[in-house]
């Protein structure tokens, strides 16, 4: 019954979520004599929230916003070196390899004999690109689409686009905001497989008759073995 | 013969790169008790450069690279209230209005009727996304496509993406580099409508044999006469 199979990948595919973990708590200690590691944080994601409607998602926009951070806890009297600092942790974030969960490879590799995939991500276009290069995952997709927002209004889209029948359409991610509810709500599936990371932005509260609408599976490797048990459905 | 009319955005359709001449003035200004505006300029452009390959096109690539020069210049010495100015160009220049230019809309309006219009802009996908929003000109085109890279490959695979013969395909741009050489190179027709203010990155030395394979307009407005004067070869 399922013909395509769309994946997420920040996070799904690949380790994302961590790079800006890391990245806060050296941004910490390079504030460690100006304010507490709580206020650096709580700032830091006000001033995220803040200029998102303007800067966007990826690791520009958020070093901007740890940029701004900094001055404003500092009172403005931040010095050049120290925002070099923050330049160099966001080159490294920009630069580093792209580590793939374990099975992510072998999975896609499988999959994409049987099925068409698709690559479904959110973000900075030239910083998703960068990592899907990187990846080495490429060859295993049909079609790449990095959107600007994963609602129901895109999902529906890229459908169309396509010409997917929802109900042929799978999709699988680690974001119940972006991956899984905005599918359900269209009428197509959705394997939701949580990442303990996942950033408090991409979090919701889930209406309590959500739940028997997907299916959540622990790691990417488990997902032949669900596809075959819908088949026998 | 033509049926797809494709433009350019920034400084196709509306102002672009006015808004970073403004800010590199900005910037001269604020950095005036430090360097040359000669200097200032010199820095900022070898720092965009270079930067290029790890933070893409945008503003806010752009303003990375000027907060790094001004790092730079200062010695690491400058305070946060002065890259809080850089932030605040930033801003700006990101929130600003979009000004078509003359005759975009008209044009735009009665091509429309006849051909199918897309738009195909290069750069950070947020903020051409935003900006065609501000444009109101969304309605008259028939695919929006924000890509990473302008070249004869990414030409290629849009036209088959959406089954349009090269040789019924015309792209209207002011850049030789992204819209018009990459285009005639596949076998399809061009129209140049050079921009005074074209980034010099997008500048390239023409082939003396390149001349004759586009045409090239003062004004987009003069572009529906153009198109009948093909009708008539």
């Amino acid at each position: 019954m399922i013909e395509v199979i769309a994946f997420d990948a920040d996070d799904t595919l690949w380790e994302n979520e961590v790079l800006y973990h890391e990245a806060i708590k050296k941004l910490k200690d390079l504030l460690s004599t100006i304010q507490s590691p709580e206020l650096i944080e709580q700032r830091l994601d006000e001033t995220e929230i803040q200029n998102l409607h303007i800067f966007g998602y990826g690791i520009k926009s958020f070093t901007l916003s740890m940029i701004e951070t900094a001055i404003l806890l500092s009172g403005g009297e931040i010095n050049g070196q120290t925002i070099q600092h923050i330049l160099e942790i966001a080159k490294e974030m920009l630069t580093t390899e792209v580590k793939l969960f374990d099975h992510t490879e072998e999975t896609l590799k499988v999959l994409s004999k049987e099925f068409d995939l698709l690559l479904i991500t959110k973000g900075d276009q030239f910083e998703q690109q960068m990592k899907i290069d990187k990846s080495g995952l490429s060859e295993y997709f049909r079609h790449v689409e990095i959107v600007v927002e994963k609602s129901q209004e895109s999902y529906l889209e890229l459908l169309d686009k396509y010409k997917i029948d929802p109900t042929r359409f799978l999709m699988v991610g680690n974001s119940l905001r972006s991956d899984i509810l905005p599918v359900v709500g269209i009428g197509a599936r959705a394997v939701y497989i949580p990442y303990d990371l996942t950033w408090s932005h991409e979090l919701v509260t889930m209406e309590s008759d959500d739940e028997h609408k997907f299916d959540e599976l622990e790691h990417i490797g488990q997902l032949p073995g669900y596809i075959i048990s819908l088949d026998k459905l």
